[in-house]
């Protein structure tokens, strides 16, 4: 238990991670298996796909957006998971060799009106690449373990 | 190109996929990658979490949700990807063992207003697991390629 207890957290403070930079063959190992369209995993058919190159899935866009929040360390333990997330929004490629890092601004921080010991932390994620232009927005809901007593 | 153009899509239709069983090797991979929280990475650590037991990530069941929706070939070769996607809901854990499918139901069938050789297909996509139970939903919407002329 290393993270934050949910009486921890403020709304309208931002939290920002390190970066990750994606390389090609993490992007098609990934799409290989969870993604396999063309504009994903085949470098040259992408030329000819509407991206006019190699893309990586949302779906690792979203998973490595998490990643980045998971590894500040700022749930570790704490985090009792997801009941879901909202308005998840694809708005740039990204691209092999990107490098993205996640700014997630707390919207709000509400204990359990059924589970006392626990509560619901929202955040707007924000996934940014190396230019400052966001790639992925989604709004997150977590279940945070409250401080004990 | 063997999918299914824009047209082809009727808005009330499901399309049901194959099945997959997840095994406790492919959440921890998972989970080792993109959401190494200890009840989807640790099976002891997770029987003192909340679920008891080792879970799946979220995040794999939404990308295993969708891998099977490719999988039929529906929208091979005409998907141009996607802008988003909204109310995603985990309702339920997803443990080792357990069979996934995806039941996609046409929702919204709509050319777009400014790119005429595509349109928006909107869907209810629901992962289940062997019991039946809705394990995952979410709204989709995929960007798809008209049938030309």
């Amino acid at each position: 238990m290393s993270g934050r207890y949910l009486e921890d957290f403020t709304p309208g403070e931002e939290i920002v991670t390190a970066g990750r930079t994606l390389t090609e063959e993490a992007i098609v190992a990934f799409a290989a298996l969870y993604d396999p369209q063309s504009f994903h995993i085949d470098a040259e058919a992408a030329k000819q796909s509407p991206y006019g190159g190699l893309i990586a899935s949302g779906f690792q866009t979203l998973a490595i957006g998490f990643r980045l929040f998971i590894d500040t360390g700022v749930i570790a333990g704490t985090s009792e998971g997801s009941p879901g997330m909202d308005e998840v929004r694809w708005l740039a490629p990204v691209r092999p060799g990107d490098t993205l890092r996640t700014i997630f601004r707390v919207t709000e921080v509400r204990p359990s009106a059924t589970r006392p010991h626990r509560g619901l932390l929202r955040g707007m994620m924000h996934v940014v690449n190396q230019h400052g232009t966001d790639v992925l927005t989604v709004s997150t809901t977590t279940f945070i373990t409250r401080r004990p007593g």
